[in-house]
């Protein structure tokens, strides 16, 4: 068990997953002939975050806490997707990002403080390993779930497995 | 880092942190005069599980995961629960087995095949570490994110910091 097993691997696997869960929804937007972007500003509550902000902080979840614990300046993603294809180029654009880091980087931060914007004036300080299993981890699977639901309560034919995507499991 | 602290402090948390939105959708029930069975049989969508179900799949993934990784048998909790008191004993019931296991097990199981069942007749195989980044918690993030969404969807406010808990966190 490794800092970077725990974070990596399962960022790109949960970013790819949601990549192919948009393209079901493209295809029943399609089917159904509903507009995408009715999809993409849906949200399950008024003051929840629509499709579109859940997918954008679900990357940047991954894409900033992987680069924080790396001790990477996390790079800055501009939030202006309108389109399914615009937001998947969002999620490969992260996948590609994650690839840049040092795996052995991100496995000697389990001890070092971790310090991070909360919100326009606060910031938040945690060590290494709690900051990926309390605070990026769930954050992460949050907005992967949210966007999920949103998608599932619209409709779109998608199961627990495209959830969890191409994980390493072999059935018997 | 290690499997102990990606697993059991992560499963308490977010557990803890369940029964407390349990008990602001038991005050908004009360407040609103909703019976809270319709709460707790709400679903996001017809073949979605609704909240009860939600909620006992997210304990069970700490229990049999956690049980699984310690190398014991994990017991089996019957879903029985129909109110909102039986829903919270069996997130504390839950919580009360974890701290009955051997961190030291768990931190020995990175490399051990894991096998546990998938559907009635399946059975899944996947290495000890694989097992808790790209099976468990993912799970348990889904099932304790839906559990959030429906309460959020039928009104109940609550927030993220109601979702992440007791977290050990410093803020400035």
């Amino acid at each position: 068990m490794s800092m970077s097993k725990a974070s990596l691997p399962a960022f790109e696997i949960g970013l790819n997953a949601l990549s192919c869960v948009l393209d079901k929804a493209e295809a029943y937007a399609a089917g159904k002939k509903i507009d995408p972007s009715v999809l993409l500003n849906f949200r399950l509550f008024p003051d929840m975050f629509a499709l579109t902000r859940q997918v954008q902080i679900a990357a940047d979840q991954a894409k900033n806490g992987s680069a924080r614990l790396a001790g990477v300046e996390p790079p800055r993603f501009e939030d202006t997707e309108t389109t399914l294809d615009q937001v998947k180029a969002r999620l490969a654009k992260t996948v590609a990002f994650l690839k840049t880091l040092d795996p052995s980087k991100i496995d000697a931060s389990a001890d070092r403080e971790i310090t991070f914007p909360l919100g326009p004036t606060n910031k938040g300080h945690m060590k290494g390993d709690d900051y990926l299993n309390h605070f990026v981890l769930p954050n992460f699977y949050f907005h992967l779930t949210a966007a999920y639901a949103i998608l599932r309560h619209c409709g779109v034919d998608i199961g627990k497995r495209d959830f969890m995507g191409a994980i390493p499991i072999k059935m018997t």
